[in-house]
Order: C-alpha cells, then sequence, then structure tokens
C-alpha cells in the first residue's frame, strides 16, 4: 500500500498551534457578512407566509410603495419565477422554491414578498402595509398523514406528496434472509434539531450597472455552487455573478445552499442598482433556515445464532417539509453510511422524502448519518439482547480490517475501527459494578473522511500558492475556512510540506473571482481535500526550494537536505543552512530568476456511485466509536450523561486542539439531539421565536467527563495520512446515550428525543405489565 | 532568429477593443483611492515647511492636540526615524529623505509634521496651531550655485552639494577624436515640468493591531517596491505590509516612488489604530510630489566629414532638488539611451546629480531620456548644418539595422529604425515649398521596449491564470494598470493566447497579498513583461485545451485543431467544433479532473549593465521618429506646432487605439514640454497653485494634424512581437519642434522650453550682428 506524503520529522502538522484567525475573531477585526457596510446601502426585510397552507390571491404593495424611504417593494410577479433547489443540476424536478412564491404558501414563514428601503424603520413599516390575500388550503404536518391518499398536495406535481425516492443496496439479499436466524422487526425515528450558528443568515448584493455583475457577500460553505445557483435564479452568466465568502460564524452544513437572503437581496439590488443587505431576525432563523430532517425508519435485521448480521432492510420516510433542500442527499447518506459501519453482506433501503407543510429540512452535520445510525445502533444492542451476546463482542464479530472492500464498494485502505472499539470499551470499564441507574452503552460510525464523488463528477479543489522574497507563504485555495478550523488545518499542512514556519502563511479563500475552484466545505472533506491540493502545490515548491538551497550551500546531493522552520541545512551538517527566504529571493533576483510559484488541483481518486450507491465514493474513510455512561432518575426519567469517551480513526492528527474541539462540539449537539431539542411541537408547527424557546446543551450541560481519543491509522490518501473528522463526533452519540439509558432502565426509547417523559412512560409500561 | 509567439490568424491582438476598465471608468464605478472609505477613518494632513532651507530648533504641539476632534499630532521625533529613498536597497546613501523632517528642512513644503482628526476642518485648524522655531539658512537654487565652493550644504553629508555622480560610456573614444573631422561643442538644457495627473497623491492607511499588519491603500504603479519600501521606513517586517493599489489617475512614471502620504498615513494609523486618509491639494502636488528633473548637457559631438559619428562626449548637470529620489537613476538614463539613437562607436558620459532647496524631481515618462535626446538630437541638425548634408540624409548614415549590438552591448534583434525615419520623411515632405516662418524638424529617439534589468537583478513579473467553467478566464497578474491600458492589453494578449473572446476576460492586480510579484509598471515594459508572464502561462493551458477538445471532438491529431474566439474546432472542418466552457467542464468534471489553472514567471532574458553601462538591458528596443511642421511668428517669436508626424517601431500592434493614444498624449506632453511648461521661475522658486498657474496643452493647444504611423518589426521576444510603447512618444518631440522652429527660422534655442521672448532674442540677436 502507498505511504501518505508525510516527510518525518513532523514539525507543524500534529501540533495544536492557535486558530490562525483566532486573533481576529477574538479582537473583533473578523468581517463577517454585518460588517459590509456600503454608503447608500439599504435595509431588505422580506415578508413571509402567516398560514402553513394557502393560494396567494392577490397582492397589493401600492400602500407599501408610499412609506418613506423605501427604494422597492418586490413580489415573485417581479422577479424572472426561477426554481432553484440544491440538487437542481442532477434533477431539473429537485427545483421547486421560488424566491418569493406566486402561486401559493406552503408552510409558515415561506417568502412572499420582499422590501428595500433607506433603514430597517422603513422597511418593516412598508412589509406591514403590504396587503396579501390568501386563500386558505387544508394542511399536512406528518409523512405519514401527507402520503394518505387524498391527503391535500404541497406541490400539486408531486402526487401523493412524495418528493423524492432513494434506493440504495447491495448484496444478495435473499440469501442474507436465508441464512438469518434471527430476525428483528422495530420502529425508529428522529426529530428535527436545528444547528443554531450563532450568526444569523445575512446577505449583501450590489449590483453594478456598468459591469452587470452582481456581487454577493454571503456566508456561504460552498461559494462556487453558490455563484452558480445564484446566476441560475436570476437568469444571468455565471461570469456575472461575483461571491465574496464572508467570515462565518457556524456552518455545520446548514450554509452549503442558497438561502433566501441570497437571490432576494440580489434581486432587490438589480432592482434599485444600490447594494441591498439582508439580516435574518433569530425567529426567521428558526422559521426559514434548514435544520435536520426527521426521519423515520422501519428496520428489519437478520442475524446468525453467531452474532453475524446477513441481512438489513429499512424503508426510511424523511419528512422533507415544505421544499425539498438537501432531502435526496440525506436520504442517501441514510441509506448508504449506517450500513457500512460493519460488515452486511446484504442490504436494502428505501427512502421517502414527504412533502409537508412545515419549513423545511436541510443539511446539518451528518447529513443522515446521525439519523440512521441511530437506528442501527439501536438494532444492534436490541440483537445483542435477543442474542444474548454480549454487546461489545457482537459488534467485534462485524468489524471492518483495513483491505477490506465493502459491500457497496468501499476500499477501506485505512481503517482503525477495531482499535477505536476496544479503546472505547476499556474506557468504559463494562465489568465495573455500577449502582441503580447506571448504564453504559456505545455506537459506532462510519464516515466519508477523504470527499464523496456525489457532486457532479468533481470532488475537488484547486490550490494557488506563491512564496514572497521574505519567505511568507500565500495559499489561495478554493476549500472554506466555516468556522470548523480549515483554514489553520491547511495553513499546518502547507508549513510543513514546504518547511516553512506556521506563522509564515497566510490563507485566503473568499472570492470566487479569485480563487481556485472548490466543491464547498461539506461532508468532512475540507482537510482532506484542500490539504491535498495545497500539498500538491507544495510539493512541486519544494523541489525547487531544495534544488536553490542545494546551490546555495553547494550541496554536492539535493537529496541530503532538510526543510523546517523556514530553513533549509544538511542533514549532517545542521550549520549549513540558509534560510527560505534567502532561498526565495535567490530563486527570484537571478537571471531567468522566478518568483515560488505553484498551482495544483486535487480531485479525490474516488468513483461515483451507481444507482444502487455502489461505487468507492470517497478516498479515505473515517471510523469511531463513542461510548457514553449516563445516570437515570428511576422516578423523573431524567438522563444524566456523566462521561463520554469517544475514539476516532482520524488517520493523523493535524491540529490536536481543532480535533478535540470538532468532537468536542460533535458530543454537545449529540446530546442536543439525544435528549432535549426539538423544533416542532406535536401538532406539526414550530412557535420558536428566540433561543430561550430553544435549549441547547451549554458548557454547563455537558458531562464533566469528555475523553477524547486520536486514532491515527495513516491513510495513504490524506494529507500527512490525516481523514477527515468535521461531522463523525456528532454522528454516534444520540444511540451511544441510547443504549446506555437502556442499559440503566431496562427500557429502549427508539423515538428520539429520549425526554424524562418517554422514559418515565415506559418504565410505567415495564412495571404495569 | 526566434520567432514570437504567434498563432495566426490574430483574432483579438491588433484590434482596438475598447478598454477593460473604460466602462467603470465612464460610469463612475471605479474606485479611486478617494473612494476607499471606512468607518471612523481619520483625515490626514500634513505640515509643510514655509522656508526654503532652515534648522529645525523646536517644534510645540500642544496647542495643535488641544483641538477638538484631533486624534494625533506628529512630529518626527514620534516615528522611527528611518530615511527612504527609491534606490536605498542598490546604495543606502541614496535614502535621504525622513517622513516627517527632524533636524532640517530643504525646501518649500518639505514634510515637518502631520495631523490625524477626525474631519479635515479640525486637521487643517490643528496644523495652523502647530508652533515651529526655525533658524533660517541660506540656500542654493541651481546646481551652478550649489556647487560652488562655499556654497551652503543641503544636506551635510553630500559635500559640495554632490548627490550622486553617474559615469557610463563604450568605445575608443581617443580613436573616435582622432577621427573626428569636425567637433562641435554645445551647451543644451531643460526645465522642470510637471506630469500633472488628474487624480491627486493620497493613501488610506489602515492598522491592524490584532494581526499586527498595516495595509495602504494607495496609486502606486510598484506595490511590491511600495511594500519593501514602507515596511523599511515603519521598521516592521515585509510580511506586515499589504499594498492595495487602488484605480489610477494617470501615474507617467510619478507613481513609481513611495511618496509622502504612505508612510505618514500610515504611521498615523499605527498611532491612533483607526484608518487615516491623507489626500493632496493640488498646492501639495505641485510642492511636494515628483517632476521631470531639470537637466544641463555640455556636449562635444565628433563627426568626419562624411557625417559619420566618430565620437561624443557629455557632461550633465541633474538639479535633484532637495532630495535625490530618482535622480540617479535618470542620470543613467540620460547618459545611455540618448546615446543609443544612433551608431556611436565612442562615447563618455559623466551626470552629476546636485541637491539645491527646491522641491525634487523624479521620474517622469521617458526618464531622461527626453532630456538627453533634446540635446542629442538638436547636435545632429547643427552637425548637418556645419558638414552641409541634409539633416534626414545625415540620419540615415548612422542608423542601427536588425542584428546589431550596440557599443553598449545592446542587442537589437528587431529594429525598423530605417523605416520609422523614411516614413516621417516621407510624410514631412522636405521638398515642399514652405512659406515664411515654416520649418519642419525631425527627431529619433532610442527606448528599451522589453523591460529593462536595472532593479536588483529582477525585471520579471508573474502571471496566475484560471478558466472558470464557464469558459471566463480570470488573470491575477503582478503588473499594473496605470492609466496606460495595460490591463486591457494583457486581456487582449490572453484571450488570443488562449483562444478565448477579449470580453471572457477579467484581470486582477491590485493586492499584494494575492497576485504574483511584478517588479512594477514603469520603463515601458508592462505589456512586455506582464504579456509575456501571461502567454507563458497561457501556453500551458492551451496545450490542455487542445488535448481535451481532441478528446471531446474525437480528433485524430490534436495539431489539426484551432482555437479561436471560445471555440476549438477541426481546421478542416470548422463544424466540427467544441467550446472552451464544454472543454473547461470536460477537464473539470471527470475523474482525475482538473480545473485550467497555470502560472508562469517570466523575466526578460537581458543582462544588467556594468558600471559603464555596458550590458544587453533590455529584451527589446523601441525605434521612432517624430516629425514637426511649425509656424512661427517672426514678430512675437510664438511657435504654432501645425503637424506632428509620428512613426513608431512598436514591434506588434496589441491595441491600435492604445498606441496611438499613447504617442498623442506623449505628443501633448511633448508639446508642453518643448514649448510651454516651467515649473521653476528663475528664482528657483515655484508658486504653483492651481492648474491655473501652469499651463499644459489642452485639446485645442494640439496641432490639427497629428499622424501616428506604427510600424511592426515583430520582436522574437515580444508577446505576440509587441515592444514598449509607453514612454517613446514624448521622447523626440521637443527636439523635432526645436529643429523645426531652426529651420523655420534659422535660430536655435537650446534651452526648454522654446518661448517666444527666446526666439523673439535670438531672432534679434541675429538682425542686431
Amino acid at each position: 500500500m502507498a505511504e501518505p506524503f508525510s516527510p518525518e520529522p513532523l514539525r507543524i502538522v500534529g501540533t495544536g498551534v492557535p486558530r490562525i484567525d483566532g486573533v481576529q475573531k477574538l479582537t473583533g477585526q473578523a468581517l463577517y457578512g454585518v460588517d459590509v457596510h456600503f454608503p447608500g446601502m439599504l435595509a431588505g426585510k422580506v415578508l413571509r407566509s402567516p398560514l402553513a397552507h394557502a393560494r396567494i390571491q392577490n397582492i397589493s404593495t401600492e400602500r407599501a410603495r408610499r412609506v418613506p424611504g423605501v427604494r422597492a417593494v418586490m413580489t415573485g410577479a417581479d422577479t424572472p419565477g426561477i426554481k432553484y433547489g440544491f440538487f437542481k443540476h442532477q434533477n431539473p424536478r429537485y427545483a421547486d422554491k421560488l424566491p418569493l412564491e406566486t402561486e401559493k404558501v406552503r408552510f409558515i414563514g415561506d417568502e412572499v414578498a420582499a422590501v428595500a428601503a433607506v433603514d430597517e424603520e422603513a422597511a418593516l413599516e412598508a412589509l406591514a402595509l403590504i396587503e396579501v390575500d390568501y386563500e386558505d388550503l387544508p394542511a399536512v404536518f406528518s409523512p405519514e398523514e401527507a402520503l394518505k391518499s387524498g391527503a391535500p398536495l404541497v406541490h400539486e406535481k408531486a402526487s401523493g406528496n412524495v418528493a423524492a425516492i432513494v434506493r440504495r443496496g447491495a448484496g444478495d439479499i435473499e440469501q442474507g434472509w436465508r441464512q438469518a436466524e434471527v430476525v428483528l422487526e422495530r420502529h425508529y425515528s428522529t426529530q428535527a434539531v436545528a444547528p443554531c450558528c450563532l450568526e444569523p443568515h445575512q446577505a449583501v448584493a450590489n449590483f453594478d450597472p456598468a459591469s452587470g455583475v452582481v456581487t454577493l457577500w454571503s456566508s456561504t460553505q460552498m461559494p462556487f455552487q453558490l455563484r452558480r445557483e445564484l446566476a441560475d435564479v436570476l437568469g444571468i452568466p455565471e461570469a456575472k455573478v461575483h461571491i465574496i465568502k464572508t467570515v462565518m460564524g457556524a456552518g455545520f452544513g446548514s450554509r452549503m445552499e442558497m438561502h433566501a437572503p441570497d437571490p432576494i437581496a440580489a434581486l432587490l439590488s438589480l432592482k434599485t442598482h444600490r447594494p441591498v443587505r439582508i439580516v435574518y431576525s433569530r425567529t426567521e432563523e428558526f422559521q426559514a433556515t434548514r435544520f435536520r430532517h426527521p426521519m423515520s425508519f422501519d428496520c428489519r435485521l437478520g442475524l446468525t445464532r453467531s452474532g453475524r448480521i446477513t441481512a438489513l432492510e429499512v424503508k426510511t420516510l424523511v419528512d422533507s417539509g415544505a421544499y425539498l433542500s438537501q432531502a435526496p442527499g440525506e436520504a442517501t447518506v441514510a441509506g448508504t453510511n449506517p450500513f457500512s459501519i460493519y460488515k452486511v453482506p446484504a442490504f436494502r433501503f428505501e427512502g421517502t422524502a414527504v412533502y409537508t407543510n412545515k419549513p423545511y429540512g436541510g443539511a446539518y452535520r451528518g447529513y443522515g448519518n446521525p439519523q440512521g445510525t441511530f437506528a442501527i445502533e439501536g438494532l444492534l444492542d436490541e440483537a445483542a439482547l435477543e442474542l444474548g451476546i454480549d454487546r461489545f463482542e457482537l459488534r467485534r464479530r462485524n468489524l471492518h480490517n483495513a483491505g477490506d472492500e465493502t459491500v457497496l464498494g468501499y476500499r477501506l485502505e485505512s481503517c482503525a475501527q477495531r482499535e477505536c472499539l476496544e479503546a472505547v470499551v476499556r474506557a468504559l470499564k463494562p465489568h465495573q459494578k455500577r449502582g441503580r441507574g447506571r448504564g453504559i452503552g456505545i455506537a459506532g460510525l462510519f464516515n466519508p473522511g477523504g470527499g464523496t464523488r456525489v457532486h457532479g463528477n468533481s470532488d475537488g479543489c484547486g490550490a494557488m500558492l506563491k512564496i514572497e522574497d521574505d519567505g511568507t507563504l500565500q495559499i489561495l485555495i478554493g476549500g472554506q475556512e466555516i468556522g470548523q478550523g480549515g483554514a489553520t488545518a491547511i495553513a499546518q499542512i502547507a508549513a510543513e510540506a514546504l518547511g516553512l514556519t506556521y506563522e509564515a502563511v497566510r490563507v485566503e479563500s473568499s472570492d470566487t473571482n479569485l480563487i481556485p475552484w472548490d466543491l464547498g466545505t461539506h461532508g468532512s472533506r475540507n482537510t482532506f481535500v484542500s490539504g491535498n491540493a495545497v500539498i500538491g502545490a507544495a510539493k512541486k515548491l519544494r523541489s525547487r526550494i531544495i534544488e536553490v538551497a542545494a546551490e546555495l550551500l553547494n550541496a554536492e546531493n539535493p537529496d541530503y537536505l532538510e526543510v523546517g522552520a523556514g530553513r533549509v541545512w544538511i542533514q549532517r551538517e545542521p550549520d549549513r543552512s540558509v534560510s527560505i527566504a534567502e532561498v526565495a529571493k535567490a530563486a527570484h533576483y537571478r537571471r531567468d530568476g522566478s518568483v515560488l510559484m505553484a498551482e495544483h488541483f486535487y480531485d479525490p481518486p474516488t468513483e461515483e456511485p451507481d444507482s444502487t450507491g455502489h461505487g468507492n465514493k470517497s478516498a479515505a474513510y473515517s471510523f469511531g466509536f463513542h461510548g457514553a455512561e449516563v445516570d437515570v432518575d428511576q422516578e423523573t426519567g431524567e438522563v444524566r450523561v456523566l462521561r463520554m469517551v469517544a475514539a476516532h480513526d482520524v488517520g493523523r492528527v493535524i491540529n490536536p486542539l481543532g480535533a478535540q474541539g470538532q468532537v468536542e462540539g460533535g458530543i454537545a449537539q449529540g446530546i442536543g439531539f439525544a435528549l432535549v431539542e426539538n423544533m416542532f411541537a406535536d401538532g406539526g408547527q414550530t412557535l420558536l421565536s428566540n433561543m430561550q424557546d430553544y435549549k441547547i446543551p451549554a458548557a454547563a450541560d455537558l458531562p464533566a467527563e469528555i475523553e477524547i481519543l486520536l486514532i491515527e491509522s495513516r491513510d495513504p490518501h490524506g494529507p500527512f495520512g490525516a481523514k477527515g473528522i468535521a461531522e463523525p463526533g456528532v454522528i454516534p452519540v444520540a444511540p451511544a446515550i441510547a443504549n446506555a439509558v437502556a442499559d440503566a432502565t431496562g427500557v429502549r426509547i427508539r423515538d428520539l428525543p429520549i425526554t424524562p417523559e418517554k422514559i418515565h412512560a415506559a418504565l410505567r409500561a415495564v412495571k404495569d405489565k
């Protein structure tokens, strides 16, 4: 097997350098979207539907237009009327959203009209004066309801409210069932939870009539996708759209797609020839941005008596909400990754995304994987109980090994899954005596860690590097810092690859005109793909540095030169050295000289999966196990998470602080998902208006003990062997906690969140038996 | 001889496309320095010396500090006290200027103190309250005065007020004098003229205490030189300086060096932690920015009776003014290029830059060449008269030919000098009968047209190119648009080299963090050097485009493919074609795909001249002749230029509109230099406060007939064969007019400007004889 590029000893990779953007953020110098200001800039506001489902009969904007300071009042009739949707370029049917709806509104909060005015007050005053005549329509609030024959149609074109169906599967399922000696059938379900980014969604658009270019400042995770989406919905060429990604106050996947402020601000700017800014309120954040799709899973699992999985069939309903957004993609993920945690020789998955008259979900860290993993890992524990096999042992019997190829064709070139399992089991001390109400649980995860070739056949990233005369490195890279520490990791990788100090590196990745193309930061790909792009360019520069240094040092053989910390020296004579600044100057200031510059485009060596999901979709796969220890109040059903142990196969740790932070953050979000967060009341509506209505775990709500174990399997394709660690931290948290709760109480909650009410009711039901 | 890269037929190169920045400028969208605005930005103002020469005894800033709104009052004592100067890195002695002077002031207008306040009014009020005690010192106002023994010293370290001495020469001068059958001795002199850029000098500086970085928005021709100069004078590492070049309202060389607003704004921002803007008034423009150095020439020319030049010796005094700036560079140019117009087998030059207590000169289009050419081309006409040889014929006998190497080692690989001469002579119709007071004159020029290797051994430029999925090309290039049309030429060259449409190209060249290094736009190098940088990168992309297109078109042989206007087709089957957007997408959206990206650094294949000036300093040389027809009022001495004919060997015309514009502008400035402009009154002082005090030729002052002939010699190193045309237009104008005046009147004015008073006096002197 190939070895990753990793010239030892490493000096920067593996050390916990401070974030490259840390000081900027701490001192308030970082330019967030709300800091973008232009003279003459207008405030944009959006009028939203007060009804869950209604036909728009008439919109009267006359009174609104007369408000002093109002520069534009816009309805769907004033727009090109082109629908958008994240997967539109893969399937035109997946475009179902208008910037401003014209015929119907489909959820409370749907965009109906917009105003641009000299200030927010005037805009809000005008908003209140727009008169919309609605014909109220019957609405549906759950997939089950929506699928019933005769149910009201959210979109007339989607018969039966079926938005999309995704089927995945592999292996001989008939044989799997024949081999099954035990079969379990269970129903699991998960709820909607919000990423709650501290920075609200916002956009500043500026149309320049001279050039015809619309410039959009937006905190997007995928600037080049946004460029395409925005050009499409505005009906102008992509060359006339210019995206500048502002500093992001968290993304978590929710900023992958174009959000309503992007096209609405752009359309208002096109109309007014003025810069227009839209900033969402926290209420709009809950009403009108993306959240984790609720899913339900009808599962059928077959095993041999010895605990070998033989077959698995799952039917999933995805509650898409009023529009489709990323529901097909999330169904695909839910239908592949959770089935790959263990050796599953045969499985079938059918995911149906269903329209309902609710706010619509989208990407959120894990992207279908946390939902599916909750089901699969619950099933595993239930099977262990059924088979009378220790649940850790059951897992051991179904693990992967490095070099395996899964039934879906995933080639596991690096795999420290077993080490992760054993590390967590060891830390959990399963044989320790625990008191009443105490329990432990475990759950695994499988996630692509080397990109995923699913988006129109490029999963690449470009990088351009130049070294200045003073030895400073400037990186222009497509891959985005989204708050996760990506730019820090990229700077470390570049510094290591080139033998520079970390402080000598600058990273620019915000302006689509200037940076080379990248798919966008999502799917735990950024460090892997951008890191490899940077290494590809750095290798070219490294050879040139060594060549010039050899000249300057009169070295007999360039192979004997070592590079690090901004210098080049002769291995056995470290005193014979030269700085990289001197090398840069020497390369530059000579006849036929050149500045140290290089570009590279890295596209992971992966396959686009076929329609069944078969194909080696990622260049590397991340593994891990989480263990939870909980204390459950047997009276109230209240769950306290005492301890979390997380072991992750990260390939290589680039930045231990960053990797730990990723896992810690994932655990916090996972605990919220497991125990408390829930966007929708039972009736299907959301009444959230601010963070006080929506509890997310704060520092005090986290377990006192969080133990994070980073295990290095050195992936042959990873930058210095690294694999993605962005999403894994959240994926197994909920099932680990659910399994611990079951261990503690004897009752299994298969429906998230695991509230005291549900535990209490389950305990009472057991007692009543 | 090598052929230039020039895939025929050309589609864009050679056509007069509109300027790439034209619409932006016409509609007011272009971001000039004065358009840069930040919240909390302070206004900076500079206190200047009211005396030509004085010792600073005390500065009291207390009253100024108390003005409401004042945020900083700064004197030299508050600064690091590091001197700067354009040639400091070549010779530390050439640094003689402080941002704010501490010991002495050396001219009326010298920088003494600075204020930053919330608005201009407060800053001006504070400025008026700064009290400076001066000890008035005797001053010198001309080089001749300054060189006298016992003259007051402008800089104590420069004994005899000699700022720098430059000696150049080649050939066997003794033999030259032995061969001379006729010897002429003459004295020529030229005055100070101002470039009069419409945009005043300005700078916005913003110090970010979080990163320690100073960002400077400045309309500089040489952002990377400015980065180095500013870092040096602030005493901080170059990595902590970030230059953003704003759109420039003309440079003409005057914005090559760091101007006082750059360091003063930066120092005020460092002090206040606020953005600070300094904008010069027109009075400050005349007082405190650069202009063409006055020079005088003591010449001795030897020729054979048959008109062959045998020897030439010139001693030049450069009136440097109070500081050195670019005087040594200009002396070097005056001591080389004018001696290279004709075959001069042996010459000696000694140029002495002398300090005087006047505002100081600097770079201005031609950079010593217009001054020296005025002397040499006057001498030629005087020699023709002396020898009784037709002045056109005398020139013919001393011309270069392609393939020649001059006595200084300049290799003339392309040379259409003879065609230029004959074209101008033909157009001038020398044998036509002209009336009384009418005359014609001619003068030649020699100028590097392929860069000049004189600045620390790199004359290069880097370019990074990327082609977007839609076939749009983004260029990141170090070479600067300074109003001359450089970006337009670069876009044409790139479009041609890649087979794109002109409209598909974007050029970015403003931000030193992002663009690759370039020496800076000066010396008529931009199109040549940047153009070659772009071609170098484009060639790499072109191969890839053809390779992918061949695949898409199932072409048997990529050699049979043609590229142009955004498409690739099979030569004999033009219907079998594919767009470059399709090629870009196909290259990108595939396994192992990559975005079309390439970088290149071009450094012209030239030699750094030795201390005598010997060495092939440029990769190409531009030639030309100007002819003038004048009408001189025999009573008043008033000169009317009736007609100018300009023939230029430009190698290849990239943009006929741009090239003609360059020559027309040069003629306008040359007429001002020849006839009217003069910054200093006889006493040596300037009292100019606004444009009404300083007449420059306006449209109505130009001759009705300007005939421009662009002759293409196809230089083997030039981009598509092109050579520089930025400076040539101004160089021979004054001597052509002077020669026409002499032809018209029989009197020769050897001292510019050729005013009616001088002609009148000369005519009277002749009459009185």
